[in-house]
């Protein structure tokens, strides 16, 4: 809420019964700390360090996570170019205001200089969809979507769905990692990441395959000076970022790991996160929106209480 | 579009009749590109030197368009403030990442330092929302909305409606510029200014008054080191980054200004346009959305052929 933090108020507008009141107020009247200080360890589920990608640059480290659920091909494929070093000492080639920042191998078109790619696939077959199943996680939204049928989550992951047509995909939310393409539609590979900076660019969806979502570290991503050149790449090679490394989790010591939890998204508790944030309940906001957008839709992460393992 | 510039395909898919195709594409077959190619004088408008404000930092100028109609008192005060030069010295204090940038008097709390404000107001009656009017320009787009019945364009500004209630506001898109205030509806005065820099934080529609966008140097605010506070809050004095001068363009000699022209939105060029984003033609897309948000209409904005007046 855009007041200074010094007024800030903290007061939290409570619509509960007086019978509750010293317990816990109903889901319909709780903000989203209420919702996150009364869940459980069972609402959490830690980060699979076979679907985890530590992004290690100058000023940190990006943690995305892999939705192999929707990207097979590409996870895997993600899975052996950071077991091979891949990306190590490749740059942030793109950054374009309001849309995506962009990484991968600026020598990629140059046949003598560019990365090898060792047992990893150059390209892949298009993921761009899947068909909806019976046992992949939908826990649908309420309010719509200018988009799509039906939106959601699954896994954590912001998704769209087409009942009629069978298909589900990743939806291009802030925060969400993909693999550029050329024109044809199995040019991808992964070799080249972006990630979404700005408003949802959701004319993307169905056109590209999306492999995963940054949890922690966006800030990084996301503050970088705009490239400009056509489209948002950087004009000289000294304006690129370095990567110092892309790990899979599962490849390095666990002490150099970095734990994290995330909300499920398939919980009572994200239903009443949800609606903690349909109708916000501090005393800022005096006429809740009563909606959310799919992207709209905070997803809670958090240190572990105790250590990993 | 995610591919690298290197490998960016220029072809255009005109979904033209061959009579046709050595004139121009109908307006359903055409890029954005040839929509403004084929766009007139009159389809655009020079920004007014009125309603215009120069922030201007040390990477350079932010130009903001103000909206009289929908927050006038707001507007009035901000012509003020900056022909007293209220903001000048004054600093960028919180940065928030998928939220907003936000800029004022880090001394506002303190009665002994806070800046002066003249002429200007303190406090203004909230300008949330206004009354539909037959005289308020309104182009409605197709798709609909998550949050309002209906969404559109008014003199260059996303707007929603509820016809219902016969009211109308400014929506909180990327790049809208917001007055804050405290937890009462009358504290704000534009006095603290924020920009969205991610996804669109609808849920703060009609709950702060929206006074205008910002229609060149998005980039400046939105690559802003986040700040590590509560909220985006900068911690340390020295993470501020100054503010030269904030300034009305009819307060600066002629030669100084910055003459932009907008696309208008009331034409039937604007609305080939959205219709060319909402079914993309180039070669890259293989499956056009069909469908539009409203803030995913791009807003041209272009130097003048001709030098001002």
């Amino acid at each position: 809420m855009p007041a200074t933090i010094r007024r800030l108020a903290v007061a939290v507008a409570l619509a509960c019964t007086p019978a509750l009141a010293l317990a816990q107020a109903p889901a319909k009247g709780r903000t989203m700390q209420q919702v996150i200080e009364a869940s459980t360890p069972a609402d959490w589920r830690a980060l699979d360090p076979q679907d985890t990608l530590y992004l290690d640059l100058a000023g940190g480290r990006v943690v995305i996570e892999l939705a192999p659920g929707y990207a097979p091909l590409h996870a895997a494929n993600l899975r052996t170019m950071a077991h091979e070093h891949y990306f190590d000492g490749l740059a942030i080639l793109r950054v374009q205001d309001n849309f995506v920042t962009q990484w991968g191998d600026p020598d990629a078109e140059d046949k003598d200089k560019a990365r090898a790619f060792g047992k990893a696939s150059r390209t892949l077959a298009p993921e761009f969809e899947r068909a909806i199943a019976k046992d992949l996680p939908f826990t649908r939204l309420p309010d719509g979507d200018v988009y799509a049928s039906e939106v959601g989550f699954s896994d954590g992951m912001p998704v769209a769905r087409d009942p009629r047509a069978g298909k589900t995909w990743l939806a291009h939310c802030y925060g969400m990692v993909g693999a550029g393409r050329d024109n044809g539609v199995d040019t991808g590979s992964g070799a080249e990441l972006y990630v979404v900076i700005g408003q949802e660019p959701r004319q993307l969806d169905r056109n590209i395959a999306l492999v995963g979502r940054v949890v922690q570290g966006m800030e990084l991503l996301a503050s970088l000076p705009r490239g400009t050149g056509a489209l948002g790449f950087y004009e000289k090679p000294e304006q690129r970022m370095s990567i110092r490394s892309v790990r899979l989790a599962a490849d390095v010591p666990e002490a150099e790991r970095t734990p994290l939890e995330l909300l499920r998204t398939d919980t009572p508790t994200f239903s009443a996160l949800v609606e903690s944030r349909r109708n916000r309940r501090d005393d800022w906001y005096k006429v809740p929106a009563g909606k959310i957008g799919l992207c709209n839709v905070p997803l809670p992460v958090r240190k572990p209480a105790t250590p990993a393992h």
